[in-house]
């Protein structure tokens, strides 16, 4: 499979998501401050990878669309949710190459909507009953609570590191923070569903999570190294964001084990600063270090690593499974996570 | 039934809730920056209205607390989550005679243990499938999921007016707001919930709706008023918050409506101003405003005429129900909602 082909289906599937999220946004009062806003983010765009996984496993498993889309919508929805409320958390400015909400409304209304995207995201895994039966249906809100939790206990840990300026970390402290904060809600949970969604709730979902893990750590990786040398209009964020903001990446980990004393000082104190003014203007400082002692390299070796432990783990899952147009995306998404320069 | 027999059965009711929501607090890491600040705001107290309402509804149509029991607990917590996120919005200082969560910690975590507590509020909704069966534990969810919405689009329509800095409302728009904002989650939605329960889904639910909603006006606007003139230590917030904030409430539209053109170009400048400090330098200045115009003392009237009203549908409702401890709880906690100090 192509590139051109993998993105086509990618964005075929995330169209479908993104329409199911518009039917789920009540069409009513408060618009203005609540219900316009709601739709902002998702018809800014993003990548669709979470209800792309769902939805491609879901088939290869035998299953169809109409039975993982509203699961694929809530994945999305979640996503969409997450995103305005973690750039509120780590006061981002700007998300697929428009202001952060926050920064076009306030935070008292950007927290508001992101809350209220969550609450809505159910809303499409209760319809899942009428697809799917009940009995599914609860398993999969199971599912959906273990991840929603996940992605808070990781974003806690972050939150904590930033906070008492942690610099003593070491790779396996970045692997599991991310295992929490973005694998199961990015890979593993999306990968979960639509397996039990296509078996009908026969596979075992425990199965997927490994290659959900290597897979989600790959795509993390790949994006923290984007936050550092990406091309802004295609990523869309502001380039370098994450080092202003203070983010335990694993480049920034590689370098604060890898440097002198004194330079390692001198990071400590870069991300103690809390202004983040001092820290914007300090932070091409920091960007010379990372490039000095490879740590960019580093990281995209480990990625590149990640990639090939979820290649085998897919030949492992999926080997039994007959050959598809979605069981080839899944295996292409796989290099794709680490190919992509958005 | 005394005010102390009253205080002593919502006491009671409260305690079970909170020992409930300990219960559903994951033991587990990461407690210092997630879990841990999950059961902050609940340990430091509180009324206990919505747990007490929903148990004592339930019990006066016949039903017992272990019914009950899962609702009132998704409720107080629910609740908690809701005041730990709205102090974030509004830049509240303290809650509960302690710094507010954002304060003590950062506005980043506090997000995350907001969200995180409005989602560990749906497991015991869950779990009303065991007692209840799924059937009965989904209409519930339903009502769950409408409360939370109201609530949210009741917080987008307060939060629009500051941004905006809306002068010209009448009594009816803080009505709308309240009943959005502050009725359905306080008193209405704990109505229905301890009613259906009750009844085993008997009871048409809609009954409660005008009971509920005077009931919550007054309860809101007797907050309202303690937040200008109350004790301090007793009502364990700052007094003078709503005004600092620019809250629109009964008092300050009323004030909005009776003052001088030059006066209420005072006030719309007083209310425009960004700076907290400014604001809080003013406060007093339009306190006096608020009662040489008597906004206070109208507000208290219609607080009773709310509680007059509510009664009236307390006898339309319960009539048909057999005397017990809970209803006459019922019946009195309706002058005690604007009797309380705090």
């Amino acid at each position: 499979m192509r590139d051109v082909q993998l993105k086509s289906m990618l964005a075929e599937y995330h169209a479908h998501a993104l329409q199911g999220i518009e039917q789920y946004i009540p069409d009513k009062e408060p618009r203005k401050y609540l219900y316009d806003l709601v739709a902002d983010y998702p018809q800014r765009g993003g990548k669709g990878f979470r209800p792309g996984l769902c939805i491609a496993v879901c088939k290869a498993y035998g299953g169809t669309l109409e039975q993982a889309i509203n699961s694929a919508i809530a994945l999305e929805f979640f996503h969409n949710a997450f995103l305005v409320l973690d750039d509120v958390q780590d006061g981002s400015q700007f998300r697929r190459n428009k202001p952060t909400m926050h920064q076009y409304n306030n935070i008292g209304v950007a927290i508001n909507v992101g809350v209220a995207m969550n609450v809505l995201s159910m809303k499409p895994l209760m319809m899942n009953a009428n697809v799917l039966g009940p009995s599914l249906a609860v398993k999969i809100m199971h599912e959906a609570d273990h991840m929603v939790r996940e992605s808070l206990e990781g974003q806690a840990i972050e939150l904590g590191w930033r906070k008492d300026n942690v610099c003593e970390l070491e790779d396996g402290d970045y692997f599991r923070m991310t295992l929490k904060k973005t694998c199961w809600y990015t890979c593993i949970q999306p990968l979960r569903i639509g397996a039990i969604i296509g078996s009908r709730g026969r596979e075992n979902p425990e199965k997927l999570n490994r290659f959900g893990y290597f897979m989600g750590l790959a795509f993390q990786i790949q994006d923290d190294i984007l936050n550092l040398v990406g091309d802004e209009a295609k990523y869309g964020k502001e380039i370098g964001g994450d080092l202003v903001e203070g983010k335990r990446t694993l480049m920034l980990i590689h370098l604060l084990n890898h440097c002198t004393p004194a330079e390692k000082d001198r990071v400590r104190l870069f991300l103690s600063d809390a202004s983040p003014q001092n820290r914007e203007q300090h932070a091409a400082g920091i960007l010379k270090l990372l490039q000095r002692y490879k740590s960019i390299e580093y990281a995209r070796k480990i990625a590149k690593t990640m990639a090939g432990a979820a290649l085998k783990e897919f030949y492992t899952v999926f080997a039994k499974l007959p050959d598809s147009r979605d069981k080839a995306f899944m295996e292409n998404l796989i290099s794709y996570m680490i190919k992509r320069d958005y």
